[in-house]
């Protein structure tokens, strides 16, 4: 099991930054050294070359995220590219833990890059509702968080997502059948040292903890849709990649562990940064509190209000300062922003240009980025408003994926 | 938590008399000491004026395991039957492990007694075949398990159950829904301390087994069940009545445990004795010494001489010293089966006394034994043979059960 982090690197981490699905905190309250954290994991870095095989092969600008580096690390994107190249069918593999009524733009980066990915390439695409995580590792009762899912689902499906290519289930109402033969045969391969290893469960812990991880492991496998991807002798080698945030990446290292010992290819993953709170970047940011992110049911008076309150600034204390000696955009939370969601390259790079120079104030470029969160917010709403709950139903029923591989 | 037996017990345990769900042995090869496991347990005795209550609010003479003291212990049993004696509803939950071919009369026991109590009570049925369990524990492919469930439904079901009133189920199959929703409730009220110290799980064991114990306790509860007993407020309060060898007790121990924190009755017990080996007492028959054990698929070839050459015997060792001396019946194997399956209360009696007392000879009462195995087996082989895939079908399928409480 070469490719699992031993528990004494695992305790070594614990004391610089921690990183974990459920918590991620960066050493003294710093940046999280996401260099660090590839070697750690023992991931590969997304390198320019890569970015440029993505566009010459789906024949498409690449993502604002992978030319900028928001998906910045990956384990064997190579050979999905390899894959495709030679026609050979995979398919996406995303999800979300439905623990808040609804979204901030941290929970839509995997998804917007998701969708870019399904549009570019022409895959299929499943994704996964952790209601029984959430219910598992919270205090909220277990019909809650099914009502969660579906709201949550909403909101996926507002990111654009093609019915035809895109399968939306949760773990409460879909785990049975193949699904949970496959859960079975993974929990079968991994031992309770390596889950105590992997994600820190202890003895006090309760089971549902050390159920879970087959579970997000599942999906990895394309015998867990046989209605998609047909009897086993026709999908069981049909290769599976995973965009999703790099917390998320000891499930997997679990997951590709497993997957040759059972029968299956190893999931390939692309892996993001934090999308950081708007009070700096030490960390993801925190559903307790509201304050410390953008939700996509704010207002344009709290989108307003909060980065003009919160969002953390690299500029000058004063505007003679800042014009005189100008922002460290490297710490400045707008500046951060502005590169997720600018999508004009030229556009942010005069911005970064301009306010580094001291030729912008802080007052400015806040402006800018209340106006691109305030007409992504508003898309968001209008798409949201736009999603029935028949089209829900449509997205989550059980079914083929007619137009998957068109 | 005041019923799990602590961990230090469970280890004092161990050193002396060995009883888990994987494991019975006795101390230094002798005899179980049933009392003990009952103390150690904390369950109670049935005494005969429980046999007589039953007797009186059935109609029905009890059955000889019940009369006889096989079925020897329980867990308020009683409210069952205070429940029964006012009207209220219950069902029963009995199961097996699929993992071989053919059943022996060990693994018959529990299932005759559970078609007496569904006649006599007419209560609805659920069966359990856990398959998942034994891909868990043995080294078997899964497509094989579900074989062995299926051809292990076709005993079961040769046994006489009511198809109007009886669920057969694998967990391969059956397992989703709501089902699986009462798996997750169940595993977020159970911490790996607690399992480790009810099944004796060590950190090298894999997580496939800490995932088990919920999915043999979810049947316990009626909501896994909604298609039979309808939604969650019918049915929350219908108590649940699981027939079983005593060695399945550390599994219900914790339902028991779990069951009020989850807004459930706590599923009553009824227990019986192992069924011995031909070899003797001290232990269980063991599926891989086929020598040990009758097999409803044995031939009379098979059944006489495994009795002749196998089965222990109490009487002296010549002819001369039984006449003079008699048998001891207390160890005794063929006594033991009849007193098993000798419906017939007198001639058991007369056997007893003939045989203590030198009377009959061990190959006497080894022929009387052939007699009653052989003819028990000519009935279920033919009752089997009856048996069609679309009889297993129809008692497998998910549906209402009509007749259920008539």
């Amino acid at each position: 099991m070469a490719d699992i982090v031993s528990s004494e690197e695992e305790i070594k981490e614990v004391q610089e930054q921690l990183v974990t699905p459920w918590e991620v905190e960066a050493k003294d309250g710093g940046k999280i050294d996401y260099n660090k954290l590839i070697k750690e994991f023992g991931c590969q870095k997304v390198e320019p070359e890569m970015v440029a095989r993505v566009e010459k092969l789906t024949g498409k600008p690449a993502h604002p995220f992978l030319r900028r580096g928001v998906f910045f690390a990956h384990r064997e994107f190579d050979k999905i590219l390899d894959a495709f190249e030679k026609g050979d069918k995979f398919y996406l593999y995303t999800g979300r833990g439905p623990s808040s009524e609804s979204l901030h733009f941290g929970h839509l980066v995997p998804f917007m890059f998701t969708k870019y990915l399904q549009d570019a390439f022409k895959v299929p695409l499943v994704i996964q509702l952790t209601d029984d995580e959430k219910f598992l590792w919270k205090n909220i009762k277990l019909e809650e968080t099914r009502r969660l899912a579906r709201e949550n689902a909403k909101d996926i499906i507002a990111c654009g997502f093609d019915i035809n290519r895109t399968f939306i289930f949760s773990d409460f109402d879909y785990v049975g059948g193949e699904f949970y033969r496959n859960m079975v045969r993974i929990a079968k391969c991994v031992t309770l040292n390596q889950v105590k290893s992997i994600f820190g469960f202890v003895n006090e812990d309760h089971i549902g903890k050390v159920m879970f991880p087959p579970v997000q492991a599942a999906p990895s496998f394309p015998t867990s849709f046989p209605q998609i991807f047909g009897d086993e002798k026709k999908s069981k080698k049909i290769r599976c990649l995973i965009p999703c945030a790099i917390d998320q990446d000891p499930y997997f290292r679990m997951t590709r562990d497993v997957a040759p010992r059972i029968g299956f290819q190893k999931p390939a993953l692309i892996e993001s940064l934090f999308f950081p709170a708007l009070q700096g970047e030490s960390g993801k940011m925190s559903a307790s509190n509201p304050n410390s992110a953008i939700y996509v049911t704010d207002t344009p008076k709290q989108i307003k209000l909060k980065v003009n309150k919160y969002a953390f600034s690299g500029g000058r204390d004063t505007a003679e300062e800042q014009r005189q000696f100008g922002a460290n955009i490297e710490v400045d939370v707008s500046i951060k922003y502005l590169s997720f969601f600018e999508n004009d390259d030229e556009e942010l790079e005069r911005i970064k240009q301009e306010y580094k120079t001291g030729k912008l104030l802080t007052g400015e470029v806040k402006k800018l980025l209340i106006d691109v969160l305030t007409k992504m917010v508003e898309g968001h709403r209008q798409a949201r408003a736009a999603v029935t709950e028949e089209m829900v139903d449509a997205f989550m029923a059980v079914r083929p994926l007619p137009g998957m591989f068109d």
